[in-house]
């Protein structure tokens, strides 16, 4: 059973963690059962190898980062909770979103549950092999959302429809299911045309990502 | 003061319009104030030129379309709801959705305020020539937001990870004001580089997606 956890990093992920192992009160120590690196992923080998060998485990929150970056140590796992952090809010953010546990050993799967429990994450198991693939199929959910926002509201601005409407458009996206509206999914390439046209003569930037999107978007 | 409109078509929008309507006790007859067109927008010129000319005003809710569809109708005007419909809901949808609003005249503008207050709407004027680029930028934030989920969705589905967890992703970053976080808020290009070659492995045809979207995500 866990009793200490040793997180280091205080960013987005790193502060939600530590609030919520206060409340849980697991002690943070020197020598934790667990130490949990919760910082960019450039800097995990660094810190990793700055880590004095102890008899407990290391485990990084990174997406796609292998655990190899946390060598030398070989009582190691990943876990990276999918959900989006704000340094707004706190330990509330991690209330039941999934967390993707990469573990070499059974052991190590299960201290990566056993923590993600502790955090009041959902833990799913992922291979080793399929963690870049699965963080890149999350940045295109969560980072590409923020470009498809800031694409509309560059056109909203310039034609001076309301900004807060790509909000709530995108919300009501999300809570009927994904289903796909509009010309596309009429097949009215007439109006796709118009688009483009619109777009070449005014922001044409945003023509490649108008057009890769549609294309992707063809049944 | 409107007191009838005609709504024709009784798709995703027509339906809700119609719903809307009855709620509010306004009549609907042949020879109306207000007709509305709620049909494809490749179906509008059919439509209107088979209307007969009469005292009152002509609509259509199309995001996209020339005004001139309407024609040979002079008093015309669109009204475009900012809104993803389902048929699954009902007039509710209505309910302070923004609603873009086009025409040539002053009255034919007043009409359309009004009618769009009539329906729960909160109307803003959109001059003619903006309409297509407003469209487009419906269109991204709405439909390729669809795109962007089943591409997350499909990566998912091949490693194992729970879908459900894109819609409570998204749904975070909705939540915390489109903040961007991920790798290229980091300038992390090497994590940049393991996504594109995980996909490029196993799910070539989203490289392209992948690729101009993060081109348009770099500040």
């Amino acid at each position: 059973m866990i009793e200490s956890v040793k997180v280091i990093g205080a960013g987005r992920v790193g502060s939600a963690v530590s609030a919520r192992l206060a409340e849980r009160g697991i002690e943070s120590r020197e020598d934790a059962d667990v130490v949990l690196l919760c910082v960019p992923d450039t800097a995990i080998p660094a810190v990793a190898g700055g880590q004095a060998p102890g008899h407990g485990w290391i485990g990084h929150t990174s997406g796609a980062t292998p655990l190899s970056a946390l060598a030398p140590h070989e009582r190691r796992f990943g876990l990276h909770p999918l959900q989006s952090f704000t340094r707004l809010r706190g330990a509330e953010q991690l209330d039941g979103a999934p967390a993707a546990i990469t573990a070499e050993t059974d052991e190590g799967r299960e201290i990566g549950f056993e923590l993600a429990w502790l955090l009041g994450l959902e833990p799913f198991a992922l291979a080793e092999a399929d963690r870049a693939l699965y963080h890149a199929g999350a940045a295109i959910a969560s980072n590409y959302l923020v470009t498809l926002q800031r694409a509309a509201a560059e056109i909203f601005r310039e034609v001076g429809a309301p900004e807060s409407g790509i909000r709530s458009l995108m919300q009501s996206v999300i809570d009927n299911g994904f289903e796909l509206t509009g010309p596309i999914a009429r097949g009215d390439w007439d109006t796709v045309d118009r688009h483009l046209d619109a777009l070449k003569e005014r922001k044409p930037k945003l023509v490649p990502l108008y057009r890769t999107l549609a294309e992707a978007t063809v049944p």
